[in-house]
């Protein structure tokens, strides 16, 4: 079939490689009709990647029918129209159950296209292990483009809102308009934000933001602004969506005594200089991490349903599969207009 | 001065009475530049009312300006523009300093124009007790007319919906469509519910909701559709908002397993019939209670400051504080189109 | 097989049976090593049963080993030493992955014994259907007759008193000291009550709760007693755990102003009188509802493992199943001294 | 009068200084009958204070009499025993009104005894600024000496564990034994810990946590055994109470993927080496702060009175004030058997 592979820094490949296949009875094989490209995909183009492999397939987000089952698998069947999380778990231990795979209890958890440990889904056809837990029915009434965005952007932007304590009321900043930042901001309106700063230094990724009622700011304009528009008392919950050293420091500073700075972008500092004795003068609350995306769907699905959500939108690009090279280097300039990219197999 | 006062059923007459005066170093006097009729008041209209009093003003939502402080008021001073929440407390046990003045230890707590006991607030002026706690002023970016409806209807719209555990993502119901109804029904929006179901059998109130996206349903529909469009699902909040058994009834038939009822409408039974067995079958929560306002302005100010709620568009009448018998009237009669009934001093 | 029958009211008999058998491949077989009665095992014995059925197998509390599974079943095998909550779902929609078997969205929600349709436990072996999540390995560190405990009335005590929003600090009554109000008071304990006053008619029940330091009262005397003790304030958290409507008013006294009332006791009342003129100037929330076990196992189990919740210590008889006939009778008169009776196949 | 003085590091000495007077009329004298040194006090005695005053008086945790209150105090009056929290606020704004001092939006946090700004309480007497809501009386049923413990120690104590999201059944461990450290463990138990780790290179110290049923471990052994006992899951809830950058790290050490450290130990580090790559990864929370005594009452009053909590057990000495320079001295040493020490006025 064809795939994205990895082939070293700043070359991801359309190519060829073996049809994937069952490995265990739990297994699924996915004919993908759908995937994005996802702000961490970046993370291995730039080659600071998260394995030394080489030729594995690439993506984590996709969309698809089901064309083959093993024979432990009880809940799908073929022809069933899938989305599939990000990230899968064993499928059988109690935090899976309940839909938090990055807290499996039996080693299972993993992100697909990290590594060739287990293959993207940037390809014609992916293997969904533990497929009964690892695949979810896309629900009626959800295009599959919408479907497409809740396995992973839409999800992790609902869960950074959440970890940051975001209550009715709430006074929200959002660093980092990425369409994970974007999706940010819609959650904290739907959460009951009473006002939501939007930070980014490109003007069109703004400008999204702004239309939904968003305070857009430059981060050269943000604590300034944040702290005279609030006399100084600052805001409930930041959301940190870019994953640098920089903005995290903006994040502790924009949050208010007391509050909660929730940090999505991915991290790989290991030795970030935390101001520990300012947030504990502050009494500060500093949560990170990474979305179980199933657990995050319950709230999510009736919410994108009945369009109160339309993480679609956000979607600026598309492309067939075999223009994923370009659409890599395309994503990675952070064009003025260039949110989601959505790749289809020809 | 003059002011609205109760003289037995159906009878409620502008007259004069004598002007309030400090009585204890904590009161001061505020003038009333606006008020508003209640659904509540109306029990008082139709005679079954909560003391046996004849001749004291009645209304308990008020907005005006500071003209006489004792002399143990610090926060407050002459000329402030203030909003006086529907009760008061002593404002100074712990549960009065947080604001829940129906929990007050020192038997404090009273709600304005209910008995001779505290005088109401449809008047030219009103002495407040404890005024340090109990006036606050208008907070800058706030309308007098939305402050006026922070002192009750959209304080206790917004308890109801919080004490129906509605969280982002939840489907809602809201029974009874009167200005407190309605608010609940735009509370619920900013809570996050993803579908919000609007009950009245008036059609016109049924098309204000309508208008903010609700379902509007007649109550005969409304557990038939409601079943259906969740596949006997039904809804994980539901918040009733007249006082009658019969709407507490429809209530707990339109909530889910594990959900919640949230009573607000002010309930008179004695012996109301719980359908326990099946309430435990469901396992089901119900609440009920009356609102403490302060409590909720800090969630609530933000919201009305930035718009995101707009309690003042529920206003349909305004009327000089003369004509207050007629207003009572008119409001008695739930004609279409009246909603929230502002009276002026004249 | 031998196993105790349901033959009408006052008439559960010992006797044989046919074996059972899988019925579809998520099935499993597990042998009975030793079950107990629960006080909902009354109600049928009583003859208001739960169904007309006659001949069925009663019992929903039971500890065995697994001794054939179906094609389906991948979590457990033959020889498993397992606990049998007393309530299974279909094991596969959310709900149920998630514990939460009365919520189950395909209606497949059923407690062991209550009629043919899911023979009782109370018998040589059992049908578990979807075993896979019905039947839960014995944790290393609990006994048999731990587990035994954590199958129905310690979960379904803990249930309880998280339900009536216990914290750390909190005043709590416990109303009726069977085996679950026994186990209440002790899990309220373990949630930080400051205080627990053990309420119920038989004084040998009493003098147990008496002995964890809790307050014990006859009926009589609890309302003017807690009233004095806590100067009129009353109890944050008050648990019924009768299923009468007298305990369920008694609740409804016991609690202060914005306080809750848990009702586990199995109710049966179709229209209580309930007091909603006076639950709404309190301000209540009422709760009542059947526990889910598995959803409390994880918090449970550390705890009964390290020995701070000791629900086996409240076991006072121990019978062989044949002498079932006798045990219900004991059981029934609620003697001085009778707790939880657990019976061994022979 | 005589107070303890700071002259420079390692040098606070009982001495003579001005009597303190009413600045406001808000303000209250208080003659200290019981005061006692904190873990905080040594920051100061070690000379790397808060500010570069000197010959200010020290210590912030006193209980006394009223002796003298300004003519706007109207819930104390001259004869009341009261209790003073360590921290005062404005008392005025809505943080303060609800004990949360440290979000005073007046800027009128202070502690004592930091600065010639707030004279400390390690003194014969104090001024206590906005007194009516800086200073409590102290509850019937709590001994003075219990009282004094919850002005600031226990409280926090409280506040730590309450922070690392310690709920029925968690996994805790408590870093650092000094009193706070040991009534946190204590608190640990009443919030429901299945198990505590106490940890400590002061064998006496871990003795006295270890007879609560805590597992004592020596710092070096930590991670090893509790990986080991929880099968590498390690614990929910970790409470550091040192305040150095090697036991924030070993915290972070010990808490499982999804679970909160709460670090309550004073920090002075403006760059703390943060494991962010690590702490994404198990999607940790991080909290710090200084705990706003008054807001920690209202459970804690309660527990103390029932016995269920017992600070004043870990009072180790009782010496004079005018003993004050070698009770520091005491303190600092951090013997086997020096917990806290209590001066009392000669």
């Amino acid at each position: 079939m064809k795939a994205l592979m990895y082939h070293g820094p700043r070359d991801i490949r359309h190519g060829s490689m073996a049809d994937p296949g069952l490995h265990a009875p739990g297994d699924a094989i996915v004919r993908v009709s759908a995937c994005s490209i996802c702000g961490s995909d970046l993370h291995i183009w730039h080659g600071h990647g998260f394995s030394d492999d080489i030729g594995f397939c690439v993506g984590h987000e996709a969309v698809g029918e089901v064309v083959e089952v093993g024979r432990a698998v009880t809940r799908l069947r073929a022809g069933d129209r899938v989305m599939l999380p990000a990230a899968v778990g064993c499928g059988a231990c109690a935090p899976c159950l309940r839909g938090q795979v990055f807290a499996c209890e039996n080693g299972g958890a993993a992100c697909y296209g990290l590594s060739a440990r287990l293959q993207g889904v940037q390809a014609e056809a992916v293997r969904v292990p533990a497929a009964d837990m690892n695949a979810g029915r896309i629900p009626d009434g959800i295009s599959d483009e919408a479907a497409l965005m809740l396995t992973d952007a839409m999800a992790t932007a609902w869960f950074g809102v959440r970890q940051a304590d975001v209550v009715p009321g709430s006074g929200v900043a959002v660093i980092g308009l990425g369409p994970i930042g974007l999706m940010a901001v819609d959650a904290a309106w739907v959460m009951g934000a009473h006002v939501v700063y939007a930070i980014d230094p490109v003007p069109e990724r703004r400008a999204v933001a702004a239309a939904t009622g968003a305070i857009a700011l430059h981060p050269d304009q943000a604590l300034d602004t944040i702290r005279e528009d609030t006399r100084g008392r600052k805001l409930d919950g930041v959301i940190e969506a870019v994953g640098a050293d920089a903005t995290v420091d903006l994040a502790l500073r924009l949050v208010r005594a007391r509050g909660t700075v929730s940090v999505i972008g991915v991290q790989q500092s290991r030795r970030y200089a935390f101001p520990l004795e300012r947030a504990f003068a502050a009494g500060l609350t500093f949560r990170t991490g990474t979305c179980s995306v199933p657990e995050e769907l319950p709230a999510l699905i009736p919410l994108v349903r009945s369009g109160r959500l339309r993480p679609d939108r956000h979607v600026s690009h598309h492309l067939p599969l075999s223009a994923g090279a370009e659409a890599y280097r395309l994503f990675d300039a952070r064009e003025a207009g260039t949110l989601k990219v959505v790749l289809t197999p020809d």
